[in-house]
């Protein structure tokens, strides 16, 4: 088995305010988030398709133009290729899972 | 975007003590667990490779033969048709995500 235990992952600043940690499988990978309040993601999109969930705190995630304020035990699909942006409402953990994996992150 | 909200999504108990929210994408399911303490996962293997994560509790995880007590913030990648067993050792709430999505509980 691969175990992994988030305390020993080191964190990345992919963007600034936003820290991840990464779990990579074969073919998914989870990326654990800890974003600052107010911190803005610029639109993107990937080929990966996306599930976003939130953890703690308030999280706008705008998909393809449409907003939504996420909260705990809310998620959200974005289909690959879709553009989407965000901002951290307040101090937030976030987790994205990918597929396929995150190359690019490995 | 397809917005999906824990608290409206209909619980299954798939196993005794294990209840299952799902949220399912294409090519990604997410099921958030809810277990009751001494709650037992038979053995068990599929297709879909699988990164099982913990939120609360401790549960015991059993792959391939190899035990592993994992916590909140620790995970395991599960390849696919690796076997694999469990036991929560207190009340758990657990994260699974598969790839690809689980059809059989859509």
């Amino acid at each position: 088995m691969q175990f992994h235990d988030l305390k020993t992952i080191a964190e990345q600043e992919i963007i600034p305010g936003y820290k991840a940690r990464f779990v990579h499988g074969e073919n998914i990978t989870l990326a654990f988030w800890e974003v600052e309040s107010g911190a803005e993601l610029p639109e993107h999109d990937h080929h990966h398709e996306q599930i976003a969930n939130v953890l703690e705190g308030k999280f706008e995630l705008i998909v393809d133009g449409n907003s939504q304020i996420l909260e705990p035990g809310q998620s959200v699909v974005i289909p690959a290729h879709v553009p989407h942006a965000g901002k951290a409402i307040t101090y937030c953990r976030l987790f994205d899972v990918f597929h396929p994996s995150r190359d690019d992150y490995r």
